[in-house]
């Protein structure tokens, strides 16, 4: 709580500014300082001087031209001198992020970065660090790219109170998704069509298995709810057997599957997971396409607000990266910090099990009498409330495609159990969350 | 250029704040700043008190309890108290807001207004009187409601550059045109169904004439283009005179019409207008449905954004002016400004008939021979080339549908005027721009 004056006045008329990488975030960091140097200095009301490029190699290939000398191998000597006052982190990782962070915060430089698995690991460490050192620490480009999320989540709702966070937030696996919707294909064909198109990667498990989008909703509930939550505390499911007939089966009730991260504030506690999920077609999600990136975020007076973009790239992630530069460097110049981080609640992180949410079930069954009835029994048992049921014969056996009202997991997923127990149920064919809907 | 650093330290520990108005938004205001008391408290550093809530009549029925003593019908009086550090200006109209505006701001207050009419009319007057003050005027809440776009275009895309701003600001008119896309209806049965809902008041002339829309569109431009726009620089059509045969086109070919807020930047110059136009279905405003806004953002590095949320209504909006407030109060008690409007570059305001569009053309016509061909000559000379016709033969006549490619409003006019003026013409049954696409 209270204010974060910094004593530290500039350094210089100019600012100092290191880039630690020059990948492909990197490299558009350095082309736009350069191409946008003019706007920059009216915005910021200095000039922002590059003073160092830290990088693995100096004779790697690199998609930007950085002037003669800058380049250099030596990052923790660049983030330690005492003429660089902001450090861009695009390096990506734990380590040896982290450490150049730290060094960067202690010797007085304010810090940019896009590092969403860092911060996901580590990120009160880090808060910490630039709280002790009355700096800023910006991380737009963290979370969904160049969809700015950090800013009305952190100032735009600072006045309100956000209840719930459901986010799109990896284009890898909504592009898989949105294939396998809009052909009919099933996972592996449409996996492999995004690899084709370098919408996935040769070895696509960070993505489809979901511990992408975990690190960002571990960021996004630490925001949402001013809360610590590390990607430790996420609930993680991918879309891997996901299967064509779940689209399907959504498709028929006027739903769309897609990878949720989900942030949801109960009774005081905090509830995150990531999972795939059928949300309606009317919901703004649903219209979520190819690789683009969404956060939905519901509050209490804003009601439902939603942030639309692309959620990777190198330049729209440098776009994210040079507006969190312009804030920071107008704070330093100030001698004060951004709103800050230091108003933290420490919640309880709910486990899977108590989180409530909502499941569609459909099972092929034996076409006889009664079955329903026993189906509509073991919801019963379990003490969840059943929404809809609908019933189709198909020769000798029959399906039912059976959606829930709202219940913890725990009690849904005992449900399922016993459906998949009963000796006229021939097979449990999907089992998935529905979000994005009344209760 | 350059920094603002206000000399005057916080008053008190606390911060006094006064509310102008207290009608839908500013009775929701007072009843946030009174639940939400600690939340703001931990989140700003100080506490906030109310001192003052100006009304017009003490005795009128109001929507919240405004603790004892706090009413008063004298605004001028409340605004020039010196324990005032901010006032929330939910009056709306130009006067008596405006000058109330100016005296806070004399006085040293910090200002948060929701008014857009002001902001649209006078707001240069303003942001000087706020510079002159060295404090900050901040209007989140002015331009579609709840949802943060302020702060989005004035920090987030700070070093990226906007190219172009698409918004659906007016949640009255997507309504009517949401009903007619979805029931087929003409636009005055819409329109009654938006009033009978309350979407739509007894004289809607301010929304469906686009008057509203265009107040908005004059503040979006000024904020995405650093410029200075007003009202008076927007062309406006409305969509009073969309049929439902306009409607179903759309539907043909894949599109849905909206009244869009355009902004865009030209070599240097913004062209600024308020008209329907058919975007396409897969383009994610088209997805905006009922009474909800959105803006579209299209920016060089970070590609396209949206934001979508409430554009009216009183919590969502006091939403808005509290996550000014703390914005404000925070930059006070660091005695600071935020990013501000003193990097203004005068910017050339293109007429509507030098502004780059594309028209789709609806032709009733007699089905002979040549009537194609005729038609594509009056198009083309005027330079205006052809993307697609669709020729559809209804007994003795045909109708003729024409999507032009991109061409100065100017241009497609005169187009119009000539095939309507062919003697083979019966009519011209819509005529509508379309956007949203490529070339």
């Amino acid at each position: 709580m209270g204010e974060h004056k910094a004593e530290v006045a500039p350094r210089a008329a100019a600012l100092g500014v290191a880039v630690l990488g020059c990948g492909s975030v990197g490299s558009q960091v350095v082309r736009l300082l350069e191409e946008q140097a003019a706007d920059l200095e009216a915005r910021i009301g200095a000039r922002v001087e590059l003073r160092g490029v830290a990088v693995r190699r100096l004779d790697a290939p690199r998609e930007v031209e950085v002037p003669e000398g800058l380049l250099t191998t030596d990052a923790q000597g660049l983030v330690s001198r005492d003429d660089v006052d902001l450090v861009i982190e695009v390096i990506g990782g734990i380590e040896p992020a982290r450490s150049l962070v730290l060094t960067a915060l202690e010797h007085g430089a304010s810090v940019v970065t896009a590092n969403k698995a860092l911060l996901a690991e580590d990120g009160p460490t880090l808060y910490e660090a630039a709280e002790r050192a009355g700096r800023d620490l910006y991380y737009e480009a963290a979370v969904a790219g160049a969809i700015p999320i950090l800013r009305p989540l952190r100032e735009s709702l600072a006045g309100d109170k956000v209840t719930r966070v459901l986010g799109i937030v990896n284009g890898t696996t909504n592009f898989v998704l949105d294939k396998m919707d809009t052909t009919g294909a099933g996972f592996a064909e449409a996996l492999e069509e995004a690899q084709e198109l370098g919408y996935a990667e040769a070895d696509p498990t960070a993505d489809v298995e979901g511990f992408d989008a975990a690190a960002k909703a571990a960021i996004l509930a630490s925001l949402a709810f001013h809360s610590r939550v590390t990607a430790n505390d996420v609930h993680r499911e991918g879309i891997s057997e996901v299967t064509a007939a779940d689209v399907a089966s959504a498709r028929e009730m006027g739903a769309v599957v897609k990878l949720l991260a989900i942030a949801e504030l109960t009774d005081g506690a905090v509830a995150v997971r990531v999972h795939p999920a059928m949300i309606p077609r009317s919901h703004p999600l649903a219209s979520v396409r190819e690789a683009f990136n969404a956060v939905f975020v519901e509050s209490e007076a804003a009601g439902q607000l939603m942030f639309y973009g692309p959620g990777a790239g190198g330049a729209p992630t440098a776009s994210a990266v040079l507006g969190d530069l312009v804030t920071v460097a107008r704070n330093r110049l100030a001698g004060t910090r951004g709103a800050g981080e230091s108003a933290y609640a420490a919640r309880e992180v709910l486990p899977m099990g108590r989180t409530v949410t909502r499941y569609h079930v459909a099972i092929d069954v034996d076409d006889r009498a009664g079955v329903l009835a026993a189906v509509a029994t073991a919801f019963a048992e379990q003490d969840v409330s059943i929404q809809t049921v609908r019933q189709e014969g198909r020769d000798e056996d029959a399906q039912l495609v059976v959606v829930s009202h709202r219940a913890t997991d725990a009690q849904l997923s005992a449900t399922v159990e016993a459906v998949r127990a009963m000796p006229f149920v021939r097979e449990v064919t999907s089992v998935m969350r529905v979000e994005g809907e009344g209760e």
